[in-house]
């Protein structure tokens, strides 16, 4: 029997995971880590068309283009709005068995209710009638956040960020989602890379200070952290190729921060040595302030520098590090637990060969201060995907407890991207619905139903301590 | 159709699978490698109750509880048996997809005759009704290794070890279980360990003679070999983090063996040539005795320093190392067959990451000496779970002779742990089945029996020489 | 229901699938890359018998043979042809899961019409029904390739090799099947192997002029390129344990060739930039031609030295290295992209965990001169089975556009390996066919007839540029 495509049972495939999946999909959604504008939420802005959403900044559907052979023009260049439409239609049918295919219609039928397949016989087509729709009316990002039944939402803000769309978000009592900020410091810590210099300045006019020591820039970003915290942050977020676990004393990281701030090149291990220093003195922060910190450990960025000189980062040139990280992801870990500064920690791997690394690695620092105070994050990016969330998901349940976890984030630019959220719980629904199909957990429906809306919702609430 | 909870077709999904469980699980058990202590198995005590039994030593499940946030105390602390067994099971629901959850049930049914679930509601209940059976007797480790069917079983000792426990239960001619020693030197080749010094002088003890060289070292451990051969020793047993393979000469170990055991700092390096050159000679003299050498690669322990230093090593602070072993693991195996040193070796490998690169490791040094002479090692610790074992078995398949394989081991300090040989079967008689049922092996049930009945049992006789 | 083994629907388990492979297995085939010899092949001698054909200089059975602990006598020394067939045999039942047991019993049928499986009790019967067949005719290499309906094959050639037997087979027009060299200068890269400098004479010899400098080889191995372009060459071919990586100026290149040259004893980081340098020089070599660059990535080459020292290079002792490659190989192909001298580029790894590394990679490098201009290779060597093949093509309909995949090659040394084509083309349709059975894609014909064919053959026709 074939299966209608993206029909009413995509991706669930027995009995229980049906049961499983009628709960799951009323829960509401809560966006723990996405990369969503906080100045869109709040201009809130009508989008131009079906293109500018689609095809306006999401580096995933770039790359499926170029893979196809679309020339920059029809991506990032200076083709119509229905070239560009139509040479992403083009790629469609040679998508087989990648994600962007089912994202994309499953948008189309969540949002807009087409339910033609994207291809190039229908791209005109669906272009007129998705743009009709939306010179409608619905699709601001406020209302696609609303319909979308998003209760809370964490953004990424940079230290020096003053939040200033997050106050103004707040005062609209009118908009049902809590809008967060989540705390991103990567410029804190690349001392090593060419913004550094700049960024000191952006954080020295918005502390108001100038910050001449690493002392001194500790100092900033605890009140930051003060900040933040009143701004109702509940979280931090941190990006790594690799762990850098390297000890340094304050003076060494004194000398280290100074010549970084003057532009000095400096050594991978000095590098690394104030990457440890700094990390640690935030994690400390974060676990006063009982905030949870996120680790994104494997991207490799920017990877082709012609592409980086034309149009910039975040732009579909990044892929997957493959660098050893258990012994410094342990270190770093255990060097924080010994001095009870280890926060609420989420660890997230681009490398899927980690997943037993990273699954076994949690146990290794649980305590009772939350349920699984130490997570293993969804599959992420180049993982957000069937097999991809199917290998976390049974890693995590293999070594750790499965019906404690924090589910699926978006990690999305897009206003449009809440249906993966549904993709997760499909998926999740199923593989727990296939181990109780094939007796490998009694058939319980209430526990089984606790289980799917935990993971959808209830665990990230009580973990992240949202009220 | 769902399938009843771990009913008679466990895990078993096809006919061929069926008929191959049959005589699978007909054949008694040779646990060529535990941690079972001989002093228990000499004195041969009652348990105390089900929660010492379960929760006594088992770090598997005291990771499960510190995963759901249970508090030490509950765990490895002070709380009562009642409080302890019911914290235990207030985790279960949370464990689904963790082998922990199938590895309780399978013991409550096969030790206990218990079918319920257990959960927090039947929690009591179960903890009474256990522990009045335990009460009755037929719970001694004798007992339950004679009620498991096992016919052999080796356990894992020290060098230094008189191996007393062995001559004693040896006298004991109504025990139908052999229980024969495994020469487990890891504490002679920790020279980077704080307790090598201790080790040696526990080894002087022993041997009745002072070690100051390791030329007198090798002499010793030497001896100790021959000694264990009088006590039916056939294998020995090493756990590396990594494959450390750095040459030396005789001068250079002489040095680096009085700097260590004078307890100096070594560097890495210098710990490493005394390991390859102490590990070399080692397998010398196992080749000569036609004993096997188990190398289990990959684990990093005692992760958790604070933890260590409350309750020590062994507690469940352990996860999974990611370093490389292909150059390494490769040059060790092949310094030793060019010298003729080869022993007939079983490669584990604790990252599942490493399947392939062991799986085609084998083929590099096979002889006519042993069929499969090289054998990869079944999926153990944190891989001895459904997809770990189909992984490991599946990577062998492609790449060796599967039916060579010398199959499963508990690995286990628990005497109700033999259970997990009849979820390997199982999973085994599945594997294979689906290869049958897919029309990729002929339906020959006599090939198929004895394909299931030697990788569950006789490989593993015939391959450690066991008579 | 258990299906016949090997029967019509092999491999193929749902409707999709039955149609798809209608289609694909009528397609003829490109063999872009294997190993066979252009001399057999000009020479069309009768093969002598079965075990010649099979076992003569097959690594991959010898390496079964081994694992099952076959005497060397039987494998490479001077047991009888019936003897060798008969051991070989006798190592079958043993191979279940093993693609082996697939490809032997796939080639006795497709070219011999043998439909017994073969064990120890029917070796002797197959011996002598093959032999027969052999003695009347059909199976010269010539044979084998045309009636496997081959249309096109590129050899793995070296750069100082005259292309001799490729101009006599292209003399030939009766011969159906273009016979293309593939440029395979590892010899010339290997500047740290003993056969270095033996090299250089051969490739003085074949230029006729004296290499005495990187600069003349540079050269010098320029004109070769232009030669084998005259030869049709649309290809060439490295291959790396790891990806080198180390930048050099002109003078470090000069006095590292000097040295090479000389025999003297390289740092492994000079000859790493000599490698980096000359494949840069190449790459840009093969993008000026339109070449493709094909780079086979992992393999950890003759590990036994006793065997080495007995029998030779490829005979079965090789393995899977685990080097980290991200990091090099995304800076190798950044430095060649960023001065437009990226030629169209296959990237194969033999490590399965790299499988999302690759297939993110491509997605870095991706421009309009060609659809999917970086490739990711087909599972090769130890992945060339059913579950690397489906891990390759799931990583690349992941991460990539599946729809443009060049496909299989056989990398073969025999010329019966063509069934493994049919192999390839069934994973393939069974597991599009699977997405579509589940919903994950939609049931239309025509494009999936399409995406078949164009990965079964149309693709690398396309993409290599063979008219």
């Amino acid at each position: 029997m074939v299966k209608e495509f993206l029909g009413k049972d995509f991706l669930i495939e027995n009995t229980p995971a049906q049961k499983m999946f009628e709960k799951a999909e009323k829960m509401p959604i809560f966006d723990w880590h996405c990369h969503l504008s906080p100045k869109e939420i709040f201009e809130n802005r009508q989008p131009e068309d079906i293109t500018s959403l689609w095809l306006g900044a999401d580096h995933y559907k770039w790359r499926c283009m170029r893979s196809c052979g679309v020339s920059e023009k029809y991506i990032t260049g200076d083709a119509t709005s229905e070239e560009k439409f139509r040479a992403f239609a083009s790629c469609m049918p040679y998508l087989i068995g990648n994600p962007m295919y089912h994202w994309c219609h499953l948008e189309l039928r969540r949002y807009f209710g087409i339910e033609e397949i994207l291809s190039p016989d229908t791209a005109d087509k669906i272009h007129k009638k998705a743009n009709d729709l939306i010179a409608n009316g619905g699709y601001t990002p406020r209302e696609l956040i609303t319909s979308s039944n998003v209760t809370h939402l964490c953004t990424t803000d940079d230290p020096a960020d003053k939040l200033e769309y997050h106050k103004m978000i707040k005062r609209d009592i009118n908009f049902g989602c809590k809008i967060l900020p989540a705390f991103r410091p990567d410029k804190a810590l690349g001392i090593d890379l060419p913004g550094f210099k700049g960024w000191i300045s952006d954080m020295e006019r918005t502390a108001g200070t100038s910050i001449d020591s690493y002392e001194k820039l500790c100092e900033v970003l605890a009140d930051r952290i003060d900040f933040f915290e009143t701004m109702d942050c509940k979280a931090s977020d941190h990006a790594f190729s690799y762990i850098p676990f390297e000890k340094a004393n304050k003076e060494e990281l004194e000398r280290i921060f100074v010549a970084g701030k003057a532009g000095e090149q400096l050594s991978v291990r000095d590098a690394d040595k104030y990457k440890t220093g700094l990390l640690t003195f935030l994690a400390g922060e974060y676990s006063k302030r009982n905030w949870v910190m996120e680790l994104h450990i494997g991207p490799m960025r920017n990877n082709n520098t012609l592409m980086f000189r034309l149009i910039g980062a975040d732009t579909g040139f990044d892929s997957i590090d493959d660098r050893q990280i258990a012994v410094k992801l342990s270190a770093f870990l255990d060097n924080l637990a010994v001095n009870n500064n280890l926060p609420k920690t989420v660890l997230f791997t681009l490398n899927p060969k980690d997943n037993y690394v990273i699954g076994s690695m949690l146990g290794n620092f649980q305590t009772d201060e939350a349920e699984s105070k130490i997570q293993f994050g969804s599959a992420w990016w180049f993982n957000d995907n069937i097999d991809g969330m199917r290998e976390q998901m049974k890693a995590l349940g293999n070594l750790g407890a499965l019906g404690k976890f924090v589910g699926m984030v978006t990690d999305s630019r897009s206003f449009l991207s809440y249906p993966r959220h549904e993709y997760f719980r499909r998926i999740l629904s199923n593989l727990l619905g296939e181990m109780v199909e094939k007796g490998l957990y009694p058939f319980d429906e209430a526990v089984l139903s606790k289980t799917v809306c935990d993971i959808s919702y209830n665990n990230a609430v009580k973990y992240f301590g949202i009220e």
